[in-house]
């Protein structure tokens, strides 16, 4: 199974937007975007409203593909990204807790997040990475 | 049919990378990172490359999903992006022309691109938009 390297793990933890795509019941693509997290070698997101369009999605199809923009560019100036395919296991509760430890990097250290008392527990999104693409070296060699 | 307002066109026209979701053939979500331009109402991109997966995706479904990026966050930190559900119309030719246009914005005035003589004709991609969505107000007010 690919693993992220050290530059991937480095871009994520740096709070860089991911865009998720996922396939709605009528077949046609969904794209949403989201915070992301490392979980060992899985990327964790987490959603407080399980009947959001993208959350039914991943429900019926755990299929995703996710990029996500890098700094940089590369010898013809295009710039860097990162794309990953993967697939998701829900499991209920922990988003708050998820979201607000996220929240220190994607908003910034001391934020209250979700920013109301007593969120609804939610889903975590755990997805396993299955391949790793886009412009430049983001996979562990020989995963 | 949904219009992009002056905000919309001014993020477009800025160089803001569009993250491209299509559907496999089995079933699965694609997504890539992609130029766009704007062709009146439409998103305009330019490929050079009609095999690549993305472009076999629009041609056996021309439904897409598109997010980009925008600066600045909402009241609870969540940074903005513009979401572009659309359907996608190929035109053989003009891919160069329209890549050598885009790329003084995404890569700087006086770029040669594509970066090499004689490029093939590729296809364009016409993206008539049917929804847009995201944080923030991106449709022109009555469309």
């Amino acid at each position: 199974m690919p693993r992220l390297n050290a530059a991937a793990r480095e871009l994520i933890a740096a709070g860089a937007l991911a865009h998720l795509a996922t396939v709605n019941k009528d077949g046609s693509p969904q794209v949403s975007v989201i915070w992301v997290g490392l979980d060992g070698d899985d990327l964790v997101s987490g959603h407080l409203d399980p009947g959001q369009r993208k959350m039914r999605n991943m429900a019926r199809d755990p299929r995703v593909a996710i990029s996500i923009e890098a700094p940089g560019a590369n010898a013809i100036g295009l710039r860097n990204y990162l794309i990953v395919h993967g697939r998701v296991r829900l499991t209920e509760g922990g988003a708050p807790e998820l979201l607000s430890r996220l929240a220190q990097t994607y908003i910034g250290p001391g934020t209250m997040f979700p920013p109301f008392p007593d969120p609804p527990p939610g889903v975590v999104a755990h997805t396993t990475i299955t391949r790793i693409g886009g412009t430049g070296d983001w996979a562990e060699p020989g995963t």
